[in-house]
């Protein structure tokens, strides 16, 4: 059934040199929109839901052309304010092999989300209309003031009824020097609002402090997640581990802990074309999985093969329909469709 | 020695989005003309051979887009007719990894090719210039008028004292419902005509509605294609076994029969860049051994190294001279040449 | 104020060579998806009003890729069904200087809007849901299940107190012979249907065969325009004088008649860029300074401007804001903004 | 009526920087293979005649290229010797207004061509199947072995009762210092073999060495061109006077002079989107006109709009066909063809 | 005679649209590395002297672009500090007829040259490698840490000898509101530096607040340049007039004020390719007619010149040498150099 | 400590077909221009050292953007003397899986490099500026007067005390027929100027026509290199052993010999995007080991490293700086770095 998904985050302008070229090399850039409530809200739109982004660009050509991106995505638009006058950006230069992908940011603390002031967003009203609400640890780690919509905002969907997503994501470049410390009260307040909740055991060592003696990445999990539940009473915890492998492959296994039970996805492994946002796919693929009453065993295949599939596909947003993450779950790679 | 051959076939546009976008994602498409008449005689004439197509195209830009792709494909267009007002039409979306290609077709029912009435084609006179005609199974499933034409021009060859190829080539899509039903009277009767086929024992189960014991592919294949050259009275018969593995590798294996002796090649293992139309190239193998007088050793190995390569190439249409591909029969990968 | 506005046309895959190449010199095309209610919703949404169109798109990837395409342009696609196979195409080889622009047309009859059978658009619900719905000639060409559809939807709206657009648009190509006389009686049913009719002299001419005595254009225009509204009870009558000169530049005015008023824009000469669907975006004008009650002498300055802007602008649909059309009307040609 | 034409020259590639980018800023070229002789080879082959090239370039890939693009453009290929190394090329760097497009050459002397030795061509055997032969004065120009060559099949050709037809087209940078004084004797022993001569005036001046007490450029053209084609016993008699506008364009003038008469085109004016080749074009025109027996007016005026229309046209072969040409010949310019 | 030129000014990411799509049409830019410092030094070391660049650029991907970018210009960069995070970015979009071309910036407030503090550059040592520097009303603009920046160079100049150039080039929306209170004061000093300056009336009127009774443009100037020069003991006043006509072309004459007397050159009215960065080319004329003591006549001219091809070529950096630029001065448009 | 590098050596323009297409396929070029000296010294500037360029270009619009472009490289050009016509280019098809990348040379031989008379450089002033000069076999193999060149400069620069670079780099299709007997005499007087030899056992047993008793590649190159080292009294050998392996990847080990004493590096397999080049990337690593002081152990792990990332890179010239080429040493293959 299909259910109205807000998520509140930054449009980033994704400017990336085409093929295998440095930007010293190049001369032209690909350009698109994204950034992960973009990416989670255009997924469940995909799968039928009705995604709405609240956020603010600047009423100029470069935010218009991010609204048409949208648009195009199939995200609603109409909570997006048209305020300020910058859109943050990213530069992406592809890797190769040996060569890691590199990723240079341009000045996002003045974009038109991150310098909002408070009172901006009416979230009383749009709380009334959502089912949904997804938040993530990069929009955490922006501003005070950023931080202060996020609370309001998942307060007010609490307050109506609906269910809280918080992604933990954290980016160390982000937070700076004693970055965890800096960090934590904010996690902890989003973790007390949150019902589902994207992390894993990195997080809860890291983030939330908290210690265990496994050595084990699976075992640290298991010891350390359904404490993380209890503690802040979080209904649904999921979340991957992932290994990159020499042949420019990875590997992805997830898992959902909920009902005081874990339950694990086959372990898969594939080829990467665009490693940027498969996250978010794993992330609405959970988020669909409980809309819909999936089985966990069900909705945590369903989350890692989305997650596969994103890979595969260009742009950090995910572009897999239902029935195509379906069909990849049960088939063998096969040959030309037609 | 230099031969003349034709091919009767569709000439399709192939629209293909550029990388690994989407057709929704992406804003141009690469376009070129092909079909599995079309890839035939175009690897003929680069063997050397003089190369005929019997089509009708459009007299409108279209049409003569596709004229001059063939011309610069080598294909001599002297029995192309201008004739209707559509050209058929196929998207072609790139995979990648887990994500399979995508092929969706335009309306090809309507095209100059499928709605050209019978007694258009001089056939009569074709016949007496060609020394080999080839066919296949796509073209038999368009329309009894094609079907009509297609065997007419099969018994003027034949009366002539020339060759006649037919491919099985059988396309679930195009025969719909009860599609083997259907196919199996219209598939005897070119099999009667035929001296040389392209099939395997899939063919002959499927559409043929033979029976076998066997389990494994190639002792079924051994089993059946001896009976189908007695019952049918073919001189040849020729095919492949293919399997897709996972990490975007295919692998590939030729078979002879004639004289009523089993002829296999290596089974070749390689990257994929593009499959489509890479049977035609095997295809082009067999009848340029054939023409040549080739040992069947030879001749399998020649049409397997020519399929290997035409998954290298950019498009549907094989591109490799003849000695590229003896020179691959015989060498490892090596490196660059200069 | 906002309106809700629909149009019922079909979507077309406009395939167009990029620079002043021929089909037979290039390989690749940009694509994008337009038609006349294309056109006219998403200039009418980018207005600020809400904007569907009233289609059928087939459920593969060119129909996806549509969809994607006409959410970009701000145009909501509650109203499009998906069903059937094919969307209508056309390629388009720009002209340059003496060499004319050469649209050439694959098969559009067997698209999924002109095959959508009856009974299959909710005419009822949405007619509720609309002010003003906008039909034009070209899809009065198709066949009678289309014209069936348009005046039943006319009716519809009207039943509900909406306003219907129609615009004459009569192409010579679709009635093919007798064109004319196949065309009246659908022509008029449609004006007896209409409150705001897009057409000029020419139209009255030949589609409705009224005559005049005048030679001029404007007086042939001011003779019979009064008489089509009078006998078809229409209360706006808008369209335009086009003229085409050596200099790659076009002139164009601008009537309105309403309340047995003329009113003429000025004369407005300009270099063209992409002059598909420039027409459209007169029509959007007309429309807009209708709905916010512009009075005449705006509303023809601005549909004007509104036109001329679209001759600058890439692909067939207008890209213009409001307040971008207004600024042409009042300045004079300027340097950079910036 | 169908002919049999054949152009003796050199096959160059051209590199173009795309747009209006210098060589020094850009990174990349478009690529085509042309040359007197394949311009006016395949302008003739898409009037319907069957257009040969006789030419050497190498077996290797840029040769490949060559044929094949040379097929593309509909030439038969079955005169074209393959031997040698290099082809040669130049490039083109677009002019902009003030700003004059620039050509640089590639070193051309050690071409395939260039290099080939006495005896390799066939020219006995060609003239047999030619109605017509080409030459220019670019040719001409580059060393006594190709020279030899020309002179060689001209007489040949004439022995056969063919028509020769020959291009003055002088270019000073090709002939060096004292290059009147080198080429006279050159052209004279061509102007003795020739019946149709394309020159004008300056050649008369210039090459020929020949005076005029006149100063109009018509009047010393009827002054002079008599007295040529009395001389050299020359039956027809053709050029042009091009004359180039601020404004980026062009206009020009064609003359015939023939049974001791002039007949002038009408002075056309034209914007210009690619120059190079565009006399060519105007040569084909003349020999399409002689070959089909038009009248001296419409032989004129069908080579001035060819070449009008060459200027419209991507690249430096003409690609319009007959129809085309004479729609524009009465025709003013056009709306969109759809 | 060759000689060292240095100019201080930030380097901007140039982000343009290709052809004439908009931003929310498009998805590719075209980038390239300009500013007015960038184009004034590029364009003197093109005509042979050696130009640096003083300026700051972060030590990332974005930053080595830049850099490479300089080098490519010739530009000599080893007064480049590296330092801070962000470049200033812009996008252009390409207007076409009645569409004006629009800028879009992103935040260059932030960038590495305007966050760079105090003493970070060693303008003492600068100033004695350099006989010129150049400094303009963009980077005066910007805040109180550049303009000190900028005040130091210029003393530290004067100190050593060296000739200050300063082009006053006001652009409103960098000063706000009150701009020209704002801005006067500094305006002055840097005047009083100066011993070339590149304005015109309207400076003197708008920022210097001068008065003047006359009404046409060329009078204002007489008037006012010549109060401006005695009052700031300027040497040399140079600058243009610019009008923009409806047909995509410009005209521009250039003036120079030296020794009391005014000279004016040609009134050039051409074709409009690139606008951006013409001025600085015009610029670059003057400075360098002045280092090699051509005659003001010769020297307006030239800049006149080189203002006008600067409007032809691709990017907001002049390319042209000064042989390119003398032949220009001389001779009529031209057919392709050959 | 940053150094002064010359490498003496020819400039070659690269054409390269985007894509896996082949020559008689595409339609556009991407150019570069490279060389082993351009991708030495280009190597070392990146390094930090100052890198100058020994060579000659012609004076038109190739040159002009060959030097433009080895300027963006951050290669020095004030030893590129300006003189001659022509840059030696070559074409390059991209191989795919099976199919081998294809090289074809235009004329090279009539290059201004490789026709500069003798008395043209004055190697005698910039043996004087520079620490280290290189050389490569590829020069070597021009023609008697590059290699009079050579040996001059390589004299001079060990006169001024500076250090002689020697790559071996014997290429078989430029000395032709008994090319081992021609080369040898040359080979050996370098060898003797030579204090760094790039060379592995090839080069030993086929140029220099020494013996071994051993079969094994890392035997032969112990046995013949100390007598090498010995016979030509050089300090430093270094070179590396390939392999080729069949998915697409190359394994690399890396040795040099110094003070009696051989040190091998890891043996690295890695994905290859574009191969050309990538053993300069070796040698430049050699040659910053050495002028850095590094350790052999450090030295060769660099230079492997250095060679490794460059096959990741577009074009022939390395792109990576020190500090990449140490994390890649240390480092497994990461995430996106952001």
């Amino acid at each position: 059934m299909s259910k109205h998904v807000a998520a509140f985050g930054e449009v980033m302008m994704r400017l990336q040199v085409p093929g295998y070229e440095l930007l010293s090399q190049a001369s032209t850039l690909n350009y698109s929109f994204s950034g992960t409530g973009v990416n989670v809200t255009a997924a469940l739109a995909r799968f039928g839901h009705t995604g709405y982004l609240v956020s603010t660009l600047p009423a100029n050509a470069v935010g218009d052309a991010a609204v048409s991106y949208l648009q195009k995505l199939g995200i609603t638009q109409s909570f997006i304010r048209r305020d300020g006058t910058y859109v943050g950006m990213y530069f992406l230069e592809n890797g190769f092999g040996a060569r890691p992908s590199r990723v240079t940011y341009s000045n996002r603390l003045e974009s038109s989300f991150n310098t909002s002031s408070e009172g901006t967003y009416d979230f009383h009203n749009m709380a009334k209309k959502i089912d949904v609400v997804h938040f993530c640890g990069i929009t955490l780690a922006m501003n005070d003031s950023v931080r202060h919509h996020m609370k309001t905002f998942a307060k007010a969907v609490k307050e109506n009824g609906g269910t809280v997503v918080f992604d933990c994501n954290y980016r160390p470049s982000l937070w700076g020097e004693d970055g965890y410390e800096k960090a934590k009260p904010h996690y902890e307040e989003m973790l007390h609002l949150a019902d589902i909740v994207m992390m894993n055991e990195k997080d809860a060592m890291f983030v939330l402090g908290m210690k265990t003696e496994m050595e084990d990445r699976r075992e640290q999990l298991m010891d350390l997640i359904p404490a993380v539940a209890k503690k802040y009473t979080i209904s649904v915890i999921a979340g991957t581990h992932r290994s990159i492998n020499g042949n420019n492959t990875h590997s992805l296994s997830g898992f959902i802990f909920k009902n005081q039970t874990f339950t694990f996805s086959k372990r898969l492994t594939f080829s990467v074309y665009d490693r940027i946002g498969a996250g978010d796919a794993y992330t609405s693929g959970i988020i669909h999985g409980e809309m819909e009453g999936f089985s966990p065993e069900k909705t945590v295949e369903f989350a890692a093969a989305a997650g596969m599939l994103a890979h595969t596909i260009v742009g950090d947003t995910p572009m897999s329909s239902e029935s195509e993450i379906l069909r990849t779950m049960t088939e063998s790679v096969g040959d030309i469709e037609r």
